[in-house]
């Protein structure tokens, strides 16, 4: 890589070309040679250590993601899925010294192009030219290049440094808990001694948990039907958990927190009926973030809301250097999600690894794929 | 009044008993004879000098208010109805030195129970004891006697001062124009150059119309269905109008606030279609207010709150001091809400006051009713 | 204690008179008998079962505290200090539910009058009414009445409910964690990720620290004098301590956090020259917290604040409920405070007690009393 | 200019040299030719119409502005000063659409890196890359080139459109507009109703009182030395003003706000003893902002800050788009600041234009040049 004030180091040799995967049709992905990308102002070039599945990628990939920019869809365009990545710094784009040649980093998805008023409030996950390449938005795995390949460009916005103590795995899952902690954030932050409830126990759902109970928020009660996962949630810091598939969500939750209801909920199932059972769980002057979405409208008690001065906040991603704060607790320890990688395969095997994570194959919960080799097969547990 | 620790002055003598109306059954409204209230700690006693019909009053009296309490509609429980009132301070509690006899003040409805953790927080319209008495809590004219009678009993917190160049008429508005402060303050306040739409152009509407552009948000856009309110709309300050009964709201005000949306919407109308609307208007990163409600659950995009960022913040009354806040742009007569006064009566005719405010009878908006005297009739406005 | 609308259990009788430490002159402290206070609305009556001496008792008891109320300092006024206590509820004013007979409680210490523009905004520690008892304020141990006794009344809103785990001499440190935790609360909360300084190593320090660091402030470094308190800093959380006995404190937090300095500091010395290091150590942009403060007037590098955009913030007391807050992380064991209680004495030897906290005998940090009796002496800890 | 992707118009032909004055030693600037400077991404090129003298304009030329950035002043550097300017668009860099050519504008002084922990927060005239223009700072007239010439370039970022209906001259104080509204915005911006006291009568100061006004603040009161400025802070909005000259402002400020002092304080004088007196007027529970600093650090009452929860907010110049906000008060004409500007001059008469702002000659407030033509002299006011 010869570039104009790019700088690379010889220690980790850069090819020109790598091996990436891109979207042909709904489910279909294939292989192809790409030209290594190279940074360019305020970027850096990652190696990609390893990327997990979201189910947002099942969505992207099968149904093509939800058309927020003009143009719909990315089928047919050889666009590259995958956003949920770490890797190492191995090119650094021009005035670069936010980080070094060699740095292991998490990444999160959303570069703003940081000249709209949003972006210039802060609120870069809600950049106004979301999608536009040509104003400097980014969203790779979104509307640029993701991570289902060997390197990719990053924003040094984009990224926070991994202690050497974190495995590759491990730090595929920062940006998860970066949305789980902008949940939060929006909720206001200041949850500590404040009841939690996670409507959902998918991925977000157990990170929502688990920086919750770290932030102090109590209890912290998790609602969901997969007792395997629920276990989950419960070692990752869970006050009680409610297998909803038996029991009136509402009632059970208001067992636990009392009548008034709870400060704080947070939907991240994506359930038609979810968005219903978190306002109805909330306490007045309670606030509800949503996390997911049906791909419905749903019916909502909106008077609920009015006369009980209740506060709704959709989060897009993980925004307010939210990925940055997760980070730090996870490099402290705080809590261990290693228990939610349940596969991992290398980056040759990507369909498998899909099909995995899609039909939740085998247990499967998060589903890590290594570009530059790695081990496969199901992480033991116990 | 002889209590202890209450005073009062020779100038402003207070009878042992006051006529009322109080709520018979749907609909009905009957005189009756009651004890003039004696103010507590920290409460002095009003006299009752002008009083407006609220939409929620017709509510209240006609169909029983939305049950928040146990025991649901005070229908035949000897409750006297009404909230939007001013009067003159005419007795002080024990220990009350914030007001003196002789002060002119409009009201906030709510006064907290002051002791759960939502009052602490500064939240007394969401209290956690809404309707409780015995813990403090008061709401004149919804879970606690109002205004349509002589005198009542306010808690000092839910004053606010009026000056002599606002007349009795105009000051029973103030409590409204508090409901619109604090929708625009739960927006976050800082309006300033920021495009805002307001979907209803009922009081509330008009309010939060006048007081957004009092604060400068630009453009001020109305939707709503009567011309002649849509041009009180426009002479309190709105840039733009937009008679919806015959365009596609939606488009209309994109129209005018450009392709991304506008930066805050306050949804006033309470209708079905608009919860939807005021999302669709909204840009990524847009924040929504709802201060009416339609009677049922409504359908709502879910996806787009979480997509593009966006919070919904439903509101009861006018909490964080917005009366306060309000009271102080219309004292400075920032704006003119007098053409919103359409009628007046006495207390005397409270039953042809409050059918000309449910049938908006010869062009009805805010009917007010003066307990003590003061000229019956339609306002003259040239 | 028969009292209209009290309730009391036989299983905690309440005795009519009590045993209480009043003080007469500078540093001495009278044993008298003074009648068991009574619980009026919205209180409840504490059994003190612990209470620990902060350095605002021995300023109290030595000089007088500082005069923010008229009348000065409380010298020969039949008046009880200590504040930092915990108990057990044994008699509930009327319509109290919010706590139970039995149950074990840590305290805040105001009670805010309620009805100032301050209360009602949720600033409770900043009640414009301070000290007037009359309106309703209340700072046990300040302006009414504390805990070197037997038995106290607190307001329902002061009091967070401790587990049977917590031992009574931690219980009586959560209103100095409540502290750390204001200060927190006031630079923003979101201290994940973000380097954090704190200058003192005295209780209010380490605790800074110890929430601090349970909150994910990373990394965070505390300057101070004494290697035995240095050492207690890091087994609370500090990743870095810095003894600026031989040292440059600015330099050398400098070279810590990076040449563009710290997020956030939080200064709890009160040495003169503080200040001026917490600005001289904060970013661009950073944040200030003053926990403490010298006598007398310092120099401010005012241009600073200016230049850099820099915000400071005093902060009284523990408000914001940051007392329950507090309460919950070490209600869920996120970091463990005992060390830092090193001597415990019964209420009789309260003279022999403070002697121990002003000299800092045995090096002393936080010196225990148990007015009910209890374990004397130092408490082990190698 | 012909440049890559650079657009002009045959409207606005743009010449490739221009005159421009450069700072050479202390006090002295030489007129000089340089090039038009080319827009790049996310900028335009602005023909400079009208630019004001600032005081710091003053300090910059004759003192060397505060070294906050390495290297120190910028004497015989090739520097142009000036940043308070208007203009109109002349040329658009590349993908810039949020301008069009010929739309006049206002400006701001800061564009942030765009890639630091502040700027990504929002806060990006706390930019900790200030001054390091390979990074994509920018501060025109303090880091980067100025408006004492006939163009130059600016990031979308840091414009604000105005109106046809705001003269040139007017539109030069929009800047300062912007930094009042940072102050108020800083302070929590819900100031309607809560009482201001501005601290000096200068440009900034008597801003502040505008924009305090326009937004309810009540009673707005402003304490100075001149006479002449007093009547127009009168003029402007402020219920109140204070000559100090001949009386003790702490004092007077109370007898207009109340013994428990004022909810607002905005020191803009810069005076020594001005930090000192804001908080001593702050009441408690209050907030106070410093827009402007004396030159040595100077005496401050730490303990009042502690005792009484105030806070102390250092302001650079007009971030949260604040220029934006202040600029849409300005285009609704909620108040006429026509009065501060006293003389204008042509841009070749730049060294009496300095020296009559500096030697504040003939009661000089603003003293506007014009680059481009424009009527000399003094304006005339009745």
């Amino acid at each position: 890589m010869a570039a104009d004030g790019v700088t690379t180091s010889a220690a980790f040799p850069v090819p020109d070309t790598m091996m990436a995967w891109v979207l042909d049709g709904p489910g279909e992905v294939r292989r192809v040679d790409k030209p290594v990308p190279v940074p360019g102002r305020a970027e850096v070039l990652l190696r990609i250590d390893a990327i997990a599945i979201c189910p947002s990628d099942i969505d992207n990939i099968w149904y093509g993601w939800p058309a927020i920019v003009d143009g719909g869809p990315p089928f047919h365009k050889n666009w590259t899925p995958g956003h949920e990545y770490m890797g190492t710094v191995v090119a650094l784009g021009p005035h670069v010294d936010e980080f070094a040649i060699g740095d292991r980093v998490a990444v999160e998805i959303h570069a703003g192009c940081g000249q709209c008023r949003r972006c210039r409030a802060g609120l870069y996950t809600a950049c106004l030219n979301y999608g536009d390449r040509a104003k400097g938005h980014r969203a790779n795995g979104f509307t640029t290049d993701g991570g289902f390949c060997g390197y990719q460009v990053n924003h040094v916005n984009t990224m926070a440094k991994l202690s050497d103590a974190i495995p590759d795995a491990l730090g595929t899952l920062v940006v998860t808990a970066g949305t789980a902690m902008y949940a939060l954030t929006e909720l206001g932050g200041l949850v500590a001694g404040e009841s939690l409830v996670v409507i959902g126990e998918g991925p977000i759902g157990l990170f929502v948990a688990a920086v919750g109970k770290t932030l102090g928020a109590s209890p912290v009660v998790v609602t969901g039907l997969s007792p395997q996962r629920l276990a989950i949630a419960k070692g990752l810091g869970a006050d009680h958990v409610v297998d909803v598939r038996d029991r009136d969500a509402v009632a059970a939750v208001q067992a636990i927190v009392g009548r008034h209801g709870a400060d704080y909920v947070v939907e991240c199932s994506g359930a038609p009926v979810a968005v219903g059972q978190a306002i109805a769980m909330a306490s007045r002057g309670g606030r509800v973030c949503l996390a997911a979405f049906p791909a419905e409208s749903t019916q909502v008690d909106v008077g609920r809301l009015v006369r009980d001065n209740i506060a709704l906040f959709g989060i897009r991603g993980e925004g307010k250097r939210a990925v940055h704060r997760a980070c730090a607790l996870i490099r402290d320890g705080k809590f261990d999600p290693t228990p939610l990688i349940t596969h991992t395969f290398p980056l040759d095997d990507l369909p498998t690894a899909l099909a995995t994570a899609k039909e939740k194959r085998d247990g499967a919960i998060k589903v890590v794929v290594t570009p530059h080799g790695g081990v496969a097969g199901r992480v033991g547990r116990g």
